[in-house]
């Protein structure tokens, strides 16, 4: 038997990928049946994203729903709206029945409107059907929306034995029991039972005698980020989830959490480098556009803005003053890397619950952070420039200058997120473009302004 | 009973916290006592965080050290070590004795190197000590570093109800029984047993009849990352751990690789924002000036570097061509976002292995994305510079560099993170001060070459 179990690293060759090619061309079902019979669902997933979309779909109407259902729901969301569009409600129905509530309603809720009801209509299992279409209900930012109703529930007034009979038949849809919970005839959550603990009682005990009664749970309307801390914190593997009553609604595993936490984390990336949207290296050139362009634009504006700014100080300036534009792609650079460092801390921190304490003490802890950073650049800059020209109050206009660029972009850098965080918006947004051209702006006008006047101009 | 169910949002409240430091002031060890005994040790871990290093020793040495060991492990590693440093060996190794292997190694590796083996030496339990030893032997990136030695397992050869007998025994000290990992008279792993199985099997059925022979595993050495992709991938809760003969040496859980993912998740955001090592908002100044430092030295070399650059361009070039020179910070910038744009999206679809195709296809897409950005955003810097100036080579000129200028950042952005990762580096380091810096340099002197031969100087 030895021989089945596997070291799993699995990964695509051009020389599989053009194995199944050619098997799908020539409609080789057998063929294709026992190669792909050999793989993980997760793997065949991978397989059928290198595929066009004929062909994957082709594969997927050869398998088995029980196989497919999972296939599916381990591709792309790009590439599985691909292949569900060629497919009629009858089967997308088939494909709904094998998967569990939770990842049904997903499932549903990516399909365009006028095939959501249609699905539905066609779903045979009833109980299935109206769990599915309870979970529609719930935004998919909340517990509600994460949650499956797949979990094994017992009374609080059945014996030990009961309850073991009871669960064969629940734990056969549920692949996974993480804790039984414990309900009172009102479908209250009164507490919980591991597995091992029942098989640890005695078969006559009563659970009430038996089981736990401090149970954590979440709110059905809980954000799914403060769903994600918890279960991170208190390193749970499950919670349930109730209404407000406290009557059991289902239950979020922590494989959910795992894909919540990296989609926020991906997307807290993407904020900080400019990009909108939930993108991919694979995506359309039109799609990364969209994601991308709005941020190049910000930049734009804000480059004719210091273009606009330097220009009416060019006018006002000397002619041998030219040498101080030749600063500003300096000056500009810094101001940005100090604003994007000082924000990309506190997102971060905020993102963690780090930030404690009041925002004074956190600008004022950043100024300090910020000048004496500030400060050892200044200094080499200033040994720079001076050797080069040998005109002390030029080095000493762009050394000082860039002291107060530096402090003045951290502290923009340290508020923004704090102040966005304060009014309840995403402080991400402000990473990146955002922070690195307001900065570009203010630090170019500080630049002059104080060159200007220790210059004497 | 139904009270001592929570709906489990904690925050700390400063009324908390000043109520915790008047009863350790006032050396009031039942009100401590009491009042804690209320909180779970994730909450009390927060709390301590935010007393001082005196403080929360106290209350450390107050409590059982079932619960501060749990407590301690909860800890920011920094405080963790502030109060590890305040205590004995003999009380560390107590800390020891309750912790699950992993977390023991961990705490110990933690340690300064002349306190390990003090620590290690009074360790009672002499299998733990083993354990833990042995833990210690492997590199914390690997798998060996992450694992477990608690895990159930039971022999082939043995029946169910030797079975449930021997894990009775066995999983007292297993918190979370994920998988019962079934191996030969030679501590070989042959398969696995879920707990639901064993509870639907009959109690006189052999184990060699009941268990499923295909299971999962990785090898000892094999990366943390890896691992974790791995089990995102194939949605495992718990993974066994072998060495080369496969003999079972420990088992790897989802909680370690949710943290997993996050600290890869919040290094990759930190090296785009310019900051290196692992920093939080809360560390001191002189740790955020090491992580920060560097880089903006790195942002300062490339200003200087441009200011060189335009020099030399400003000596060549006619009086009135001043005017090129207060485009340079929009250029940079533009030069800058795109190439952290494109950097970013293949940084990311690296760690997800979802950059597939040639180094070359990859290339060409990004030139085709960056030539149409960068006409949109020309063709408006055109009318802008036209309007204002009325200089049709001028506005031609600036434009022109402009979309040259952003195919070139966006091809370094794209090549330098996959040229990096082909080499093996982390390609993480490229994002940020690394792209914007080099993209900066490369911007302006594209933009005044092409200028200068559209403007004929």
């Amino acid at each position: 038997m030895e021989e089945q179990n596997e070291n799993i690293k699995f990964s695509i060759s051009d020389a599989l990928i053009n194995k199944v090619e050619q098997l799908v061309d020539s409609q080789n079902d057998e063929a294709i049946l026992e190669l792909l019979n050999e793989y993980h669902h997760a793997d065949i997933a991978e397989i059928l994203e290198d595929l066009s979309t004929n062909q994957s779909t082709y594969i997927i109407k050869l398998l088995d729903s029980d196989k497919t259902s999972e296939i599916l729901m381990e591709m792309d969301e790009d590439d599985r709206e691909k292949i569900l569009a060629t497919l009629s409600t009858k089967e997308i129905a088939e494909e709904i029945e094998e998967l569990d509530t939770d990842d049904a309603a997903d499932m549903i809720a990516e399909l365009p409107d006028y095939r959501q009801e249609a699905v539905i209509a066609q779903i045979e299992d009833q109980e299935h059907k109206a769990e599915i279409q309870e979970l529609l209900t719930y935004d998919e930012d909340t517990a509600g929306g994460l949650m499956a109703k797949e979990l094994v529930r017992v009374n609080e007034n059945w014996t030990v034995t009961e309850c073991v009979k009871q669960m064969r038949a629940q734990a056969e849809e549920v692949t996974r029991v993480h804790s039984i919970y414990v309900v009172d005839d009102k479908e209250k959550l009164i507490g919980r039972l591991s597995l091992k603990d029942l098989l640890m009682a005695s078969p006559r005990a009563h659970i009430s005698t038996v089981y736990i009664p401090k149970v954590d749970y979440v709110d059905v309307n809980e954000d799914v980020e403060d769903v994600a801390k918890i279960m991170q914190k208190y390193d749970l593997e499950a919670i349930p989830v109730v209404d407000e009553n406290k009557v059991l609604l289902g239950r979020i595993t922590i494989d959910d959490i795992v894909d919540v936490i990296k989609e926020e984390a991906e997307k807290d990336y993407q904020l900080a480098a400019g990009i909108t949207q939930d993108v991919e290296a694979d995506d359309s050139i039109l799609q990364l556009t969209r994601a991308r362009l709005p941020w190049l634009f910000l930049g734009l504006i804000g480059g004719v803005g210091a273009f606009i700014i330097m220009y009416f100080f060019e006018k006002e300036l000397p002619e041998e003053a030219v040498i101080l534009f030749l600063f500003t792609p300096l000056i500009a650079a810094m101001a940005g890397n100090v604003g994007v460092q000082s924000s990309a801390i506190i997102v971060q921190g905020l993102a963690n619950d780090d930030v404690k304490g009041s925002i004074n003490n956190r600008l004022i802890k950043e100024m300090l952070l910020a000048a004496l950073n500030g400060i050892i650049l200044s200094i080499f800059l200033f040994f720079f420039v001076f050797a080069w020209k040998q005109e002390f109050n030029l080095a000493l206009a762009i050394s000082v200058s860039l002291v107060v660029v530096i402090i003045i972009a951290g502290l923009i850098g340290t508020f923004i997120p704090l102040f966005l965080d304060k009014r309840g918006i995403d402080p991400a947004i402000a990473t990146g473009p955002f922070i690195t051209t307001s900065n570009d702006i203010f630090g170019i006008v500080i630049y002059l302004l104080i060159s200007k006047s220790i210059l004497g101009f």
